[in-house]
Order: C-alpha cells, then sequence, then structure tokens
C-alpha cells in the first residue's frame, strides 16, 4: 500500500529537494516510475546522456518509491550506490527509470533501477542498486 | 534461445569447475535457476547461510545464464561482484538463486541475482549484480 | 611514467568532454588530484554537495589519472562506479578527488577515489571504486 | 587506539565464528593484516584462488579491524560487499588481505581491502569495498 500520490510527493520534492532531476510518472506497491526530459546539462559529447545524471536520476526514483511507502521523509540518505553502464544512451531522447525496492526495512532499505532510453532500443541502459539509511523511530 | 540444456551444462562443469556450489534448476532466454543445499560449510553462527556461500553461489547462477547463452566457455571471467545483504537466511533451509543477464555482449556480460532462502518467509536474503569479461573471439 | 601534463590533459578534456567538473591540481604515477569549486548546480538542500556531483566528479579524477598514464584517449568508458556516502560535504567549501588506479591492464583499468571537502574535518565525505574498459589496440 | 589485541580477538572468533577464514597477523588503528593458507576449498580450476574465498576472506579482514577498535561484538552485520576481482591468484601461494576502516560512526562502518597474493607479483589481486551495520547502543 503506498501512502503518498504523485501529486503529493512532487509538491514535497519542490519543497525539500528543488533542484531534482526528473517527473513522477506512477507509483506503486515498492515501486516508481519517472521520467527525465534531456537537456544540455544532462549531456556529455556524443551527444549522450552523461553517467551522473543516469546515477542522480536512478536515486531519485529508489527515494521517490521509498517516499510512497514511508511518507513525507526528507532525512532518508543514501549509503552505497552501485551503477553498471550498459549501453550508451542518445542525447536526443528523454530516459526512464523504473526503479523497485527489494527490501524495505526499519533502518534500511535497498532498491535497484532499470534506466532505459525512449529510443527504438528496447534493451536498459544503466541498472542500479542503492541502499537508503532511514531515520529510526520510536 | 539457449544453445546448451542443463545436463549439457551440468556435464560442463562438473569437467571445468568440479568445486562449485548447487545443482541447476532450470535455464532459460537470459536466465538460469540453482538450488543450494546447505551443509556444514556454507554455515556461520546462528546457524545461518555465510555472505561467501550467497555470493559464491551467485556468481555460479550467472556463470550458468551465460554458459546457456555462448555454449562451453571456460573462460568468462567475473570483473566485479557487489552483493547487498537483505535477512539472515536460516542454515536449515536450502537456498535458491535466480539469476538474469541484463546484458551479453561481445566483450561483458552484466547480470543479477535474486537470492531466497526456501522457508517460509518470500522475501528475498540477498541481491547480487556482477559483470563478466568474455574472451574475445575474431 | 605520465606520458601527458596537467595542462595537456584540461586542453584535450576542453575539446572532448568540456562539461566536465573541477580542474585538475597534479597528476603522478597512477595517480591524480581534483578540485571542484562548489556552484549552485552541485548543491542538494542542506546546503550540501549532491551525491551525483560526488560520483561524476570522481569518474573525472578517474578517467584523467588514466589519461595521464596512456595518453589522450577519448574512449576509455565507465563499466560500473561503486560509491559509498561516508558523510555530509558541506555546500560552502570547494571538494578535493585523491584518485588512484588500482590497475591499468590492455583491457581493463580500476580506481579508487577519496573525496574530501575542504572544510576543516578531515575525513573523507564519499568513497568510489570504478572500472573501465579501454579500446583494445593492435 | 585499538582496544583488544590480535590474541583476544583470535580468540573471540574462536568463540563466535569458528568457521572463519584466515590468521590476523596484525591491528593497528582503524587496520587489519590477515593472512590465508590456500587449501583444497579455497580453490578453482588453474588452480587459482576462486572468488568467494577472496570475498570472505576480505570480509573477515574488516571485521577484524572493526573489533580491534570497538571491542567484542558479534552483531556487526555486512550490509554490501563490492569486489573487483584485478588478477589471478595462484593456487600455490598464500593470500594476504590489507583492511583499513574508512569511516566507523554510531550506526555504520565502512572500509576496504587490498588482497594480495604471496607470489613474486607485486600488484593486488582483489579489491573491497564493503560496509557494516552496527548495533546502536543507548
Amino acid at each position: 500500500m503506498t501512502v503518498m500520490t504523485v501529486d503529493e510527493i512532487e509538491r514535497f520534492l519542490d519543497e525539500v529537494f528543488p533542484q531534482r532531476m526528473g517527473r513522477i510518472e506512477s507509483v506503486g506497491e515498492m515501486r516508481a516510475t519517472m521520467r527525465l526530459k534531456i537537456g544540455h546539462e544532462h549531456l556529455r559529447p556524443g551527444p549522450r546522456v552523461s553517467g551522473p545524471t543516469m546515477m542522480g536520476f536512478a536515486d531519485v526514483a529508489l527515494y521517490v518509491a521509498i517516499l510512497a511507502q514511508i511518507g513525507p521523509e526528507p532525512m532518508a540518505v543514501t549509503c552505497d550506490l552501485n551503477c553498471h553502464f550498459l549501453r550508451a544512451a542518445s542525447g536526443d531522447h528523454d530516459i526512464i527509470a523504473h526503479a523497485r525496492l527489494i527490501k524495505l526495512g526499519r533502518r534500511m532499505g535497498v532498491g535497484e533501477v532499470q534506466v532505459y532510453s525512449t529510443s527504438d532500443d528496447a534493451r536498459p541502459v544503466a541498472h542500479v542498486v542503492a541502499s537508503y539509511a532511514l531515520p529510526i523511530k520510536d
């Protein structure tokens, strides 16, 4: 069961994290999907989507999936992030992140993200796994 | 399309990697499932399944998924392996690895594995991502 | 032995990767040190230095260490990057990356980076390990 | 400052983790060095030292470095472990792990390990980064 809607999460992020990348497309049980419109600041030569863009975008998507489950919590902190870069992502197309929480405990959350380009190629361009420390409540 | 059957892969592994852990349950398009019967050598205090057991078992499962796609290749080499430990796995139950290749290119393969205990808990006990260098053929 | 000077590497990067973060402070045998002046685009609320900034900056520092060893090579590609976030880095101070190559083979390079804030705290704010696929030459 | 000697740590591990790999050579401020005598159970074809052996051994070395700092604590739990395999390690030589803690906080510890073969080659055979959840004390 999710406890925040897409609109509620976007409003919360506008407040606590206005610089984040991308817009939420949907949230669901332990899941979130986001889309990022590629601008000049997201590119590296090619042009293709830069690595930091894919990693930062995946990180936001997992944070959104956590918010959808636990409610507005500004203090979930990324502990580690592991990214495998799979293919070049053309700078001419948006990218999509499909985030899925693998574990959501009291102290820690762990999730994975498949990042896709919206070009014709149906294969993922990056795969991310990350863990988050959650504030402990009494 | 897979190019080796479960029996062909087991026979190949008996030859090149007899000390491996576990038995193959099935292989499919970019996938493999394996089961490990837990013995004393796989335990840490608790008793629960040790971390090296889960990492080594996941590594074998991805190697099997690669073999099923590319045929008998003793020289696929693990480059990096990232494991998140999610929950304790009871030493009284077998563990299962569901391996899935995310990318299989000419030079590199990348895959992920969900490791489960066969206890009542339906949630994964570990998540692994690993990459493999493949021999380059002319 | 290094084969490019700091100035030569900066000029090469101006050409092939003008959007990169930071300036090189020094290069040496299998090593590079860089400094990033923090601007608004590098911040998250706090304000502190954002995760993608630290990961992208570490990635550039390892690429610079590789260039210093192998010469101008636009095609070194990041395969995987693993970051542990250790402490918040104040947005009021520059950050420094100390990159060190652990392996530099014909096909692959692997390196690690300690990222520091230039605030009073002497402890690292992030630790990164990453691998790079190198073009194979005949 | 360390709070346990090598002998005290070995005795503690004999009690709580008798199946561990290797012997401690030394401990110091945020550091530990261990040696593993290679037996048949540590090999893969070649023969060379297997991946799970290197990962499990590195994990023990970081746990020892944590024990030396915080005292006898059976409940430090590995959260994630990232290993880059750098070179084949001959099965005819012992391996050495040099573990170093990068962070040791109240809730989390993070460390890295360089694994070496005692063969003539002076370069590391594997590099590990791992994080540990520590029990929270009041």
